[in-house]
């Protein structure tokens, strides 16, 4: 990738210096008058700090700059580490901190400028050659460090006088006095994690797209393409996303299981799973934590989640499927009607929108820059959810035009020209679709008590795409070996499951969730693998 | 499994209806004169329900007993059911509850005796034969119920004269005014959850051992095993531990990441990994999420964890290993020293440890009913957790006789004498051992910057067994591949891995728990597999 993108131009009024410690230290002596004993407290907490810092210059350094030895963990000063994101509460102060350099340029052979990088915040940082305290060495010496280098840097932040675009943190720069090298670099780089990181605007000029990172270039290189703000923020909502999902079904009644992965036979119909080899016979990949979770309320657990992968043996290379991903999954006893369960995981995922929204709005804005979108949506009035039946979803395909003979099922297609659809008549990206025929469902899930030809399940939809699905399940040992019979699944062949039914099974139900989906749909970011630490899909088991 | 604990005895002084409503009603109608909006609001609240009550009744029975049709969610009431554990505030009320009958006894014709349980939680219900409200065809109906059936009950919850020692909720009883079967048993019994709910001593008497349910017994049924109310409780303090190690990170700026299990080589040295058919060629899968979590730091997440399967093809069928188990992984990057590390698992443990005995110590307790045990004893004080060197273990060890030549390594047996000297000497079962021989360790642990024989980590010991292992790793490129050439594994082998650290990588450091051990140990279950779901071993896939 050539870098393109224009050196970051320093402020030209930025005159450094303006704002040093003398300023601040004035100012502390005035308040000093007023509460003497404070500041008396004050000044010798300081005074431990600075001389702590100074033995630990002795330690870390051999002098103002240059490499630090291998840490071994030699030595140990205990001096806190400051983060870029809280330096607009520490102007006029000495900080010390670890980041990486995303870029440097000098300016002539005196001054140099960093932008550090801390996760999703950056800075600028300076360094001036100043007599008997910056080198021309030094600032040379600085200014050849490569991107990505990870340095330790003393300095003073300082206000800016106009900010800097460059920076997300933009009213403050630091002014550096020490800079040592913590770890460099010992390859080239496939790309820079700056140009990973620009926006992409659908509609982009042909130049443009072409100087974009290509997906496959940064799964090659997941850990370079991770650095970006946007994946930073990525990952950090993805572990919100889990966050949210506990800390509404821990509010209500959930404990959390963990279900083995290996399995004795091949279960549920349909999906493919994968073969492992086990000592001297097989075993099989959990394609869902289903008849676990299941097998749970009948050992009286009543109300289960489990977060965890997700195997399934499908040569499916499309922009949603991958070969593991996390699932989401709970399942509760129902008293006396699946609408319960329904309602639950409608809950749910509320609580993860609106958790998302509010609490990371922040991490929404970073990843919006690279990936533009409007704002995710959801009925939040009184009206509540948009709930319809597949027979009425069916209608509005066939009212605008699409042919009803091709809607026994939806396609891929279908599902995202009904998700537009409802979003121009109902305002909301986020739907369910309840009361799926029978036949498109596996074996394990309750009729209808009305229309056998009809369940008593529910997909739920983000953007025009599935990201749940869920039923009540059989809990009767006669209607359930039937119903794996007509499907083709010898019950004998899943004895251990249709035996927990043997023995009492309360009525329930249940549901599945891709974690990658929804992070993908709520912030549109348009292939799962986005959504994924280290993907992987049938081309793909590295890195 | 023979049944010989006695029946329940009902106190003789027992008389329904002692309690009944009409007393509560006279003591609301007291306190309405007092407050006389609020009560009437609350008046007609309780019509409005017991309204819906009746009206739920036509909808769920055919009348006061008998088989309810299989619940298709035909209907919705929306009557909130009431929990065992709640039933002391519910005294004088009327209450509706869905429970297992753990056993039932008639007394002559007149009468039957209920022990319902929920979770870890069972109260003694009774019905009586009662001129035009219960009739013997009832009473000998209810009778006749299999024991481990789900009912759903309405009666009055009646304050009892005497405790009921064999409920756990001693000091009520609920007189059955209907009662309904919602899942039957359409099999046998391989044991009863009473009987496999009985305490297991040591040292108990030939014929009390006798009839124990055996383990493989209980794993081969596990479905009935944990129903029991020790197994309830051990699996509600696992969900427990996992909140805890969140908890506890998450407010120290750790984040979740999902590894993939899929690996495309076969990882790391010494352990046996499993071989999975991939498509046309093989995966592997992880035996941890090491690599992933390393590679994780090396892209600037600065603080991960992980919680999820572990995978380890070891042929061994000891009480404490499995083929499949749940590893509460974490890495951190590091500012000096590995000690960071360290001190945070420790923080971390000592918060599982605390918050495990103020939360659960009904669940303690019931467990303890079962499997007699002191209660788990760490230091507390500000001397802080108990940290050997390797050497100081090992002079430990030989002080008490122990070879020196027989310690290069702790044998199980060496590691559990440690744990009794240490117990014995400083009064804790919980411990760190720090500094291991670098030959005892992967090749990615950081040696030790004075002595090149030793290392930057340590293992964390309970009652004498490991839970933990960490370390330091090797940030540093060239570093890393000499010690992988050193312990026979080949860099360009696991390619990826390696150039993670090419691309700039901070010193971090980590550490590996297993979820089980931790459970096993606290409670002193004295079998790993008795703190898994549905363990994995060797021998076991199913159920």
């Amino acid at each position: 990738m050539a870098e393109t993108q224009p050196p970051n131009q320093p402020p030209e009024d930025n005159k450094p210096g303006d704002a040093g410690p003398t300023k601040s230290a004035l100012k502390k002596a005035a308040k000093a008058a007023e509460k003497e004993k404070k500041a008396a407290e004050k000044a010798a907490k300081a005074q431990e700090l600075a001389q702590q810092k100074a033995e630990a210059d002795v330690d870390f350094a051999a002098g103002l700059y240059g490499p630090l030895p291998l840490n071994q963990s030699q030595s140990r000063t205990r001096i806190e580490r400051d983060r870029i994101s809280l330096l607009p509460s520490k102007i006029g102060e000495k900080v010390l901190l670890r980041a990486r350099v995303q870029t440097s340029r000098a300016q002539g052979t005196k001054m140099v400028f960093l932008n550090l990088r801390q996760r999703t915040d950056s800075v600028q940082a300076l360094l001036t050659v100043t007599p008997e305290k910056v080198s021309k060495q030094m600032v040379k010496w600085a200014a050849g460090l490569a991107d990505e280098s990870i340095v330790l840097i003393e300095g003073i932040a300082v206000k800016t006088h106009e900010p800097i675009k460059s920076a997300s943190v933009s009213d403050v720069e630091i002014h550096i006095e020490k800079i040592h090298l913590i770890a460099g670099l010992d390859s080239r780089l496939p790309f820079t994690v700056d140009g990973a990181n620009r926006p992409e605007t659908e509609g982009d000029s042909a130049e443009v797209q072409y100087k974009r990172v290509l997906l496959e270039t940064r799964l090659n290189n997941r850990i370079i393409d991770l650095r970006t703000q946007t994946n930073q923020a990525v990952f950090t909502m993805q572990s919100a996303i889990g966050d949210l999902f506990r800390e509404y079904l821990s509010s209500h009644g959930f404990m959390e299981i963990h279900s083995p992965k290996l399995q004795g036979a091949a279960t549920e119909s349909g999906a493919s799973v994968f073969k492992v080899n086990y000592f001297k016979g097989s075993a099989f990949l959990a394609q869902s934590p289903q008849l676990a979770k299941q097998m749970a309320i009948a050992a009286d657990f009543e109300r289960v989640y489990e977060i965890g992968p997700v195997f399934r043996a499908e040569d499916s290379n499309t922009h949603r499927h991958m070969t593991e991903f996390i699932g989401l999954d709970l399942e509760m006893a129902i008293e006396e009607h699946y609408h319960e369960v329904m309602e639950m995981l409608d809950g749910m995922l509320k609580n993860i929108f609106s958790g998302l929204r509010s609490k990371y709005r922040k991490e929404i804005d970073v990843v919006q820059k690279q990936f533009p979108a409007d704002d995710f949506k959801w009925r939040e009035g009184p009206e509540g959810t948009l709930v319809l039946s597949f027979k009425e979803a069916v209608d509005i395909l066939v009212e605008d035009g699409v042919p009803r003979e091709d809607l026994d099922d939806f396609s891929t297609e279908n599902e995202k020209r009904l998700g537009r659809l409802i979003k121009a008549k109902y305002d909301t990206d986020y739907y369910i679709i309840d009361k799926f025929p029978m036949a498109l469902r596996p074996f394990y899930t309750m009729p209808d008590p009305e229309d056998p030809t009809l369940s008593n399940s529910y997909d739920f939809f983000m953007r025009g795409e599935e990201i749940l699905s869920g039923a009540q399940r059989i809990h009767e040992p006669q209607l359930l070996s039937e119903k794996m019979r007509s499907k083709g699944v010898d019950p004998d062949s899943m004895k251990p499951y249709v035996d927990a039914f043997r023995m009492g099974c309360p009525p329930h139900g249940g549901g599945g969730i891709g974690l990658e989906r929804v992070l993908m749909l709520f912030l549109k970011l348009n292939n799962i693998r986005r959504a994924s630490l280290f993907p992987r899909d049938p081309k793909r088991l590295e890195p």
